[in-house]
């Protein structure tokens, strides 16, 4: 990864923090072995976990600390981890390549992988709802309502169905963000707002910088996904290079074409930087963060 | 429904609200068309809402009003829709019929199949974790709490994934009933459960009393579903006659024999209602709701 040094080090130790509380959560499953095997398979030693840094990113951004954060931290990871499960599906995407190794349904077989999606999404709500002494009721009731709502028809899976739809036709510029806006932007902004809510008494101006922040972030996150499509190698991504293309998908690169998409993608991260000018220096790893979504090359 | 009057008025007053509530609760989902469609297919008009009227019916035992029960008895019976889409996908039972009509992945397809189950789940949290007036935070969050452990690799899912796992291969009566327990039986507990919470200062004592009755009508109920596959026909089913026996599965039946089964779950019957004598006349509707579990024909 070829982000700044202070990020880096973020990055690390949000990485580490994330894998020891997924893996105290995935071994408190003691059902079939199978299945939890699956969950951890997916789960565990793998991504970037960037929707935990930015869960990370926005309690430190209000000057909370990481513990309070980890619930909202494990919530998101796990909805992303079942919502990838779920898209390598043959009925889906039909992907056998994830983050460089088979994708679950190859690893395990379809039943196990649709089971171990539908547990990892009840456990992100477990998560949230369990008993903490640092958040409220009111707080935890809150991150809850806002992960539901950014998963479910209305967010992550409306997408993911716009998604299905929509390949082998061609796309509007405008179709492509509404669906990119609930497929990846709304799990994205929920990580920035459930950070929020982690931390003590976050202003509407402060959740309203944040949402704007998120939603240039998550459309940048797309449209570099999108380039990277193009222009980087199967061993980087962990996937098949050029498998939009070979799928028929309607990207930002093949509306926009390479130089064009890769201007959206800086115009966005500058409008990311500049939604956080009421913050201080602790929203600096999110200013770096933003930048580096557009420069990563995986 | 082969029920007394009391119980039968209960029922349909049950399915009426709950047809009212969730119709409005799909309503709200503005993404996919035919996203929202296959909801809609799935929960709506059909189903003897027996989760809901077990949500009603403790609620009604503790002296609570139905309004206040609503959400719970929603969230419940979208879970149980979300489990029935994807226990159906042919990578699962493989089956084409529910309730009379298409599975959803034949009346849609397997894509939207996921996907509508996916998106119901998180509508199930959604709806927990709505505001509503007269349940506090605390309260809902208890809720969302029992609902997720209930529905996740320690309970439902579990149960699902022991019963891929089993079928071909016989199983013992212990294993039958640790399958059933997490399978059928943790979401029939929580149905109990969350009611129970919908209602103001349910004691210790008599959240106990509904664990007892909710274990042994779960089980009950499973033993009638086995008894009710070999004696019943398609027709009434609203699925294959004899698809148990089809799939080698081992049931209660095919491990004790119809006489032996149907002693069993005449016992337990016994049982639930006396696990409800601390409770008065309030909780009749629970009493007779126990013996028609084991009385139905469908």
């Amino acid at each position: 990864m070829d982000s700044p040094p202070q990020l880096q080090n973020f990055f690390e130790s949000c990485q580490r923090r994330i894998e020891a509380v997924l893996s105290d959560e995935i071994k408190q499953c003691d059902a079939s072995h199978s299945l939890r095997e699956a969950m951890a398979y997916a789960c565990l030693d793998g991504g970037k976990r960037i929707r935990p840094v930015l869960v990370y990113g926005a309690n430190r951004a209000l000057g909370g600390n990481m513990a309070d954060a980890d619930p909202a931290a494990a919530a998101v990871e796990l909805m992303h981890s079942y919502s990838l499960i779920h898209d390598d599906l043959p009925a889906m995407d039909d992907d056998d390549l994830r983050r460089g190794k088979a994708s679950v349904h190859k690893a395990f077989d379809e039943a196990i992988a649709i089971l171990a999606g539908d547990a990892l999404q009840s456990l992100a709500f477990a998560v949230l709802a369990e008993t903490c002494r640092s958040r409220t009721a009111v707080t935890r009731l809150k991150q809850i309502q806002v992960l539901a709502s950014a998963v479910g028809a209305n967010g992550m899976v409306g997408g993911q169905c716009l998604d299905c739809c929509a390949t082998g036709s061609e796309a509007s510029l405008q179709a492509l963000e509404a669906l990119h806006r609930l497929k990846t932007g709304a799990l994205i902004r929920a990580s920035i707002l459930l950070g929020a809510h982690s931390a003590d008494g976050v202003s509407d101006q402060q959740l309203a910088d944040f949402q704007l922040y998120a939603d240039c972030i998550g459309l940048a996150f797309q449209i570099q996904d999108d380039i990277l499509d193009v222009t980087a190698d199967t061993a980087s991504l962990g996937k098949p290079q050029g498998s939009d293309q070979h799928n028929d998908k309607t990207t930002y690169v093949s509306l926009l074409g390479l130089e064009q998409a890769k201007s959206k993608a800086s115009e966005l991260t500058g409008q990311a930087i500049s939604a956080l000018t009421h913050f201080g220096s602790e929203a600096d790893l999110l200013r770096e963060l933003a930048a580096f979504i557009t420069s990563r090359a995986s």
